[in-house]
C-alpha cells in the first residue's frame, strides 16, 4: 500500500498529568482513543515503552494496525523545528528529548511534533471556532498556561520553534509570584488551575472573612473546589476568580496590541468557569485596551471537546510528517 | 509609456515633527529627498496642500514628474487595508485621515499606506540589517515608541491592519505614568525621547543629589541634554539610561515569548545613545528572558540613516501599490 493511500493518522496530546492519543481518519473523526499517565516514568524510554504498548492495542482494536499514515505530537516545549521536547517545566523529562526520533523508531511511521498549544490551535483552526479565521491567539488554561498564535493563516514558529510562550509573559514586575520556570511574576502563575487555587490558599491566609473553602484543608484546595464555592453564591470565592479574569484581561490587552487577533480563543479546564472568569477578563480587556483596539477582538470559548483538539490538532501534523 | 517602466517611486515619512519624503530608483537609491513640518497645518487639506507643492517642485527639479510608479506612506496609526491613518495621538489631525485616498487625488497614482514603523521594518528588512531575516522585531525610538513585527517574512498587519503597537504595550500595570493614548504605564510613556526627558524630571524634581542637568531650565530638558550629561560621565544622567534600558529589556523579554524573533532591532535618535542605552537593555532582557530564549535574540541598531530607513520602506510600498 502506497503511504499516501494510508486512511488514519495518529495524534498524541501530552499534559503535564495526562498523556492521550487518538486514531483519527481523513475527515477528522477521532475513531477511537485511549490514554496513558505522564508522570509515571522518570525515563522517557520507559514513557515511549507504555506508549508503544498501550497505542498497539488501540491499534490493534480497532483493526488500524498499519494503516497509520503519520503521527502527530503536542508537547509542552515541543519545538516543531527539531522535533524534540526541551527543557519543560512540568514534565518528568528533564534537558532535551528527541521525541520525533524516539517515536519514529518505535512505530516505523513519520512524526512530527509541536508545542501542546500550537496543536490546539491548529485543530480550532481545522474543526473549531477559529475556522476561517487568519489570526487568532489560543491560550490553553490547565496546569499551566500555554498558547498557540496564529498570524496571517499560519502558526507563529519564530526563529527557533519556541514562540508562542504567553503563559510566561512576566504580568507582575515586581513581587510577583515564583513561576514553575525559575522567575517570578509569569501569567502562569496567576491564571494557571494551579495559579488560582494559589490565589485562594493567598486570599485565605492574609484575609479573615467567611468563605465555604475554609471547610476544606486548605493545602489540597483546587481550582474546582473554587469554583464549585463561587457557584454556591461564595463571596471570597468569586473574587478569586476577578482578581483572576483581571490579570488575564490585562495581559490579553496587551496581546492585542501584538498581533491584533480577530479573536483570543480559551480552551481547558478553567475555560468552563463561565460568567464567574469571562466577565472579569472582558472588562480588564475593554479597559486596558488601546483606543484603536477597543471593541474588536472577540472572547471565545474553545467548541472542541478538550481531549479532541489537541488529539485533533496533532494529528493534522501527522498528514503532513516527513 | 507604460506604468510598469515608471523608473521611480516616491517614500513619505511621517513623523510626528517631520514629514520627510524622498524619489527612489529600482535598486533603493534616494535620488532626492527634503521634508516639511507635519504640525505646522491643522487641517489635512493644508497639509496635503503643502506636500503637494514641495514634493512636485522636487519630482521637477530631478526631472522626475511623470516618472512616478506609486507613492509609499509610513505614518503613525497608518492602516495598511484602509489606506487611512486613524485617531494618531501624535499627529495634529484627529479621528479617521483617509490620507491614500486624499494622496492619490492630489498626485494621479497609485498610493499605498503603513504604520511608521512597518514601513522602517520593510526598509530593514531590503536593504538593513534584517535582510534575510524571517523573524525580527524593529522598535523605533523616536518621539513616541513604535513597532514593525516580522513573522515568517511577512509583516503582522493583524485583522484589522493595526497590529504591533509595541509602544503602548503596558508595562507598569500599577502608579504607571499617563501616556498620549489616554492609558497609563505604557513603554512609550517612558522610553520614548519624551518619556527619558520626564524621567529626568522625575528624578531631578525627587532627588538631591548633583547632576550637570540642574544647570538647564528643568522644563526645557531633552534626551538629548540627558544623553550630554551623561557622555560627561553624570551619574544621575547615567541612572536615567539605566532606568529606561531596564524598562526595555524588560519588556523585550516578554516580546521575545510572544513571537520569538532571530533579532529586536532598535531604530530612531534615542538608539544612537550606544551602550548607554545597550548594556542595560541587554542586561535586562537577559535576565528577564525564559531560558528557552536565553541567549538567542539578537539586539541590533539599525544600519540605515534614520531619515532613509522609513523613507525606502514606504518606497518600497510604492512599488506595490494599485
Amino acid at each position: 500500500m502506497h503511504q499516501n493511500m494510508k486512511p488514519y493518522v495518529v495524534g498524541i496530546d501530552i499534559g503535564g498529568t495526562n498523556t492521550v492519543f487518538g486514531i483519527v481518519d481523513a475527515r477528522g473523526n477521532v475513531v477511537a482513543s485511549s490514554s496513558i499517565k505522564t508522570g509515571r516514568h522518570a525515563d522517557i524510554k520507559d514513557y515511549v515503552e507504555e506508549l508503544k504498548t498501550s497505542l498497539n492495542n488501540l491499534l490493534e482494536a480497532n483493526d488500524a494496525t498499519d494503516k497509520i499514515a503519520g503521527i502527530g505530537v503536542g508537547a509542552p516545549n515541543g519545538n516543531y523545528f527539531t522535533g524534540a521536547i526541551e527543557m519543560a517545566p512540568n514534565l518528568p523529562w528533564k534537558g532535551r528529548i528527541p521525541l520525533a526520533e524516539l517515536l519514529k523508531e518505535a512505530f516505523g511511521v513519520p512524526v512530527a511534533l509541536t508545542n501542546d498549544a500550537n496543536a490546539a490551535a491548529i485543530g480550532e483552526m481545522t474543526y473549531g471556532v477559529a475556522r476561517g479565521m487568519k489570526d487568532f491567539i489560543m491560550i490553553t488554561l490547565g496546569t499551566g498556561v500555554g498558547s498557540g498564535i496564529v498570524v496571517n493563516g499560519q502558526l507563529v514558529y519564530g526563529h527557533d520553534g519556541f514562540a508562542g510562550e504567553l503563559g510566561h509573559v512576566i504580568v507582575k514586575p515586581s513581587n510577583g509570584r515564583m513561576c514553575g520556570c525559575g522567575r517570578t511574576g509569569c501569567l502562569e502563575a496567576y491564571c494557571s488551575a494551579t495559579g488560582v487555587a494559589r490565589t485562594a490558599r493567598e486570599f485565605l491566609e492574609t484575609r479573615t472573612d467567611k468563605s465555604l473553602l475554609r471547610n476544606l484543608p486548605i493545602e489540597g484546595i483546587t481550582s474546582k473546589d473554587v469554583y464549585d464555592a463561587a457557584v454556591q453564591g461564595d463571596k471570597l470565592a468569586k473574587e478569586i476568580f476577578e482578581y483572576t479574569g483581571k490579570i488575564m484581561g490585562e495581559a490579553f490587552a496587551n496581546f492585542i496590541a501584538f498581533s491584533s487577533p480577530e479573536a483570543i480563543i480559551l480552551f481547558g479546564g478553567l475555560s468552563r468557569s463561565g460568567e464567574l472568569l469571562m466577565k472579569p477578563i472582558k472588562e480588564a480587556m475593554d479597559r486596558n485596551t488601546l483606543n484603536i483596539y477597543k471593541g474588536k477582538t472577540k472572547l471565545l470559548l474553545s467548541e472542541l471537546k478538550e481531549s479532541d483538539a489537541a488529539v485533533l490538532g496533532a494529528s493534522a501534523l501527522g498528514w503532513e510528517a516527513r
